[in-house]
């Protein structure tokens, strides 16, 4: 079985938005054994969509679309779908009534137009989309099929992770390409590679690393008759990979380095807090951005200013001498900190992200991270480089990474 | 004048790598006037690179290849433009060896199939590649161009923006496709869309809505001699916008809402200090996140657990009585951080963001927001769906959305 991707929309055609969403649908599509071999980017144009559409449905058995499902005349997709399969759009009451009664009790004005929504081609059936008001469609026709998913994140991810990869599952019926990804920090690509190299010459299971901010992945790759024998494939390069790498690996597939630090701060019944000068929130932003995260996130101070900095306890004439950017200064964050909120953990981060050197002269990049430990108190100095985003991301990475070493 | 882009590479193809070249070709291809109408991604595969080179050429006047002019076996694009234009390859001595002497001189064994990159079209000439060793190719032939330009971002991008671009400039004798985009909150795209309906019906320039998270975007293009009368061109139909959409308009082009906010405040001597529950930091992290905006943005607490909060000022038995999750506490966070860090204004954020409802049965998405003014303190309650990610990211642009109201 074949499949072909069609992104649309004119904001990605031009490259204004970079296109995230197929490399998504095409990993999903050959973990269900699905060969993807063709991707395409059409404007919101008619006759190009549908002549695209056209001609991936004569070349493959599978097209997936992505986008031009909302209610604006730009939004073509629907109808498109409709006439490359020489099919007809009904509109289903039943979901239009939905969405009126959405609008209604949000107070949104109801648009004429929001109604196409509530329209299908007459071979194609809706998939429910929990988190927008434009569904889904899957339609079968003369032995084809086409998907259609909506572009914004929040509602394409969970539908194509979701109810589309469950029929792409049975629409495959046998054979699967099954991935798992370990997750590794501490480590550069390079060395991560120099350890596991006999690993990468396997053909099934494959084994490839790729470089993320602050973090490698090693991606594990298995052909098997289904995912149960995938992931029994996989086992056993999982545990010498391990064996090679040790504690850098740090989680597998979704999970993200706060949501292990968490957990291993919960099986510990241990808590943390933060200061933050340089990051200003982002890493309780990180901390607390998985479910359930309360359990061991007490929260902290944003301590932008010296007045913030002094209100959480710092001394003033410390802040004077040593300057905020500081090692003196970010222990005394951390200590400030983990008394306040009586945490087990106080972590504390200063520095200059950017994109000039601060008034104390301190260069762009330098950043001290401090944790304040029930044993002790550890400054650490960085001179990170990069533009002002990757400088904050790094910073709240490495106080992550540490954070994470003190609890293993 | 129409192009195409075909990026070549089973690795971008299956989406292990993301295409970010593309992007960056299709606005180059914009900025010097040429309608990108087509972006198409091909495997390592002979017959697949063949044809779709040919389809292109068919159907536009140039084609860019990006990719796929290495060494090795799996390196295709160079034959597969010599096959889709049928012409034959010849061997540039010189360049052989350039390459031969560039391998000497770093002890790199020579490989018969690194002489491959000596080659080029008999239509085509060599764009010079001072960080590889691949040079890029310029074909003409039959009235069609084919450019061919290298994979590794080092290599692509100075080829891409210098002899490329000024190759483009040349081809096309003028003109330009200039655009603006205006960045608009508080209202929904229907109801933009709506508003703006007339001037949508433009050829030249033309106006186009994209809904992003918690905000709209209108684009105006304008096809023009040159970049000046572009925005000379695109300058009443702004006006024009601003009468229709009021304050809605928040900013232009790359400027977001949280430095548009920020930029308000200095205006003002304002200040502003937050106490996030439910965002964790995400809203400090956002204000602080422009250079800058320490000018305008204090800190504030991260008031994750009931003792944060208590610790901040707020009465533990309002907090038992009403609920974290309440206008009350929020009112009362809003007022506490405005009077701990001195600040003009005091934002709180309280709410569940899920996965599931709260421990006092309080609903995903329920939120409450405060502001904290000069003047009196202001909540508002709202309802959000989508998951985790959504709801904190749509709370924090409605504080900053009601701040900036505030601010006008």
């Amino acid at each position: 079985m074949t499949a072909e991707i069609v992104s649309v929309g004119t904001e990605l055609l031009l490259g204004q938005i970079v296109d995230t969403h197929a490399p998504v649908m095409a990993r999903l599509l050959a973990e269900c054994g699905i060969s993807c071999t063709r991707r395409t980017t059409i404007g919101d144009n008619w006759d190009r969509l549908v002549g695209s559409l056209k001609e991936a449905l004569d070349r493959s058995d599978l097209v997936v679309t992505i986008g031009g499902l909302g209610p604006t005349v730009d939004d073509l997709t629907r109808d498109g779908i409709a006439a490359a399969l020489d099919d007809k759009l009904i509109r289903v009451p039943e979901y239009e009534a939905k969405l009126r009664d959405f609008f209604g009790a949000r107070n949104i004005e109801w648009n004429p137009s929001t109604a196409r929504q509530a329209d299908r081609p007459e071979c194609g059936r809706m998939v429910d989309n929990p988190n927008g008001t434009a569904p889904g469609l899957i339609c079968e026709k003369n032995g084809k099929v086409v998907i259609a998913l909506p572009g914004p994140k929040g509602e394409f991810d969970p539908m194509a992770r979701g109810p589309v990869r469950e029929y792409l599952e049975h629409l495959q019926g046998g054979g699967v390409i099954h991935s798992r990804v370990l997750r590794i920090v501490g480590m550069g690509e390079s060395s991560v590679e120099t350890r596991v190299r006999p690993l990468m010459d396997g053909e099934n299971p494959t084994v490839a690393p790729y470089a993320q901010t602050g973090e490698v992945h090693l991606r594990l790759t298995a052909k098997a008759k289904d995912r149960e024998e995938g992931e029994r494939m996989l086992d056993p390069v999982e545990a010498e990979i391990r064996s090679l790498l040790g504690n850098h690996v740090y989680g597998i597939n979704e999970q993200v380095l706060e949501s292990a630090v968490i957990d291993l701060l919960v099986s510990h019944s241990q808590t943390v807090a933060v200061a933050e000068s340089m990051t200003g929130g982002l890493l309780g932003a990180r901390l607390s951005a998985s479910p359930g995260s309360s359990r061991a996130f007490l929260g902290g101070a944003i301590v932008y200013t010296v007045k913030a900095k002094t209100e959480l306890g710092v001394d003033e004439n410390l802040i004077k001498t040593a300057g905020p950017v500081s090692a003196e200064v970010a222990k005394a964050l951390a200590e400030a900190t983990r008394t306040r909120y009586e945490a087990t953990y106080g972590i504390a981060i200063t520095g200059n992200a950017g994109p000039a050197p601060d008034i104390d002269g301190k260069p762009i990049g330098l950043t001290y991270i401090s944790i304040a430990t029930p044993t002790g108190t550890q400054v650490s100095e960085h001179r990170y480089r990069g533009i002002r985003e990757d400088i904050r991301h790094r910073a709240t990475q490495e106080a992550l990474a540490q954070l994470r070493t003190q609890l293993l």
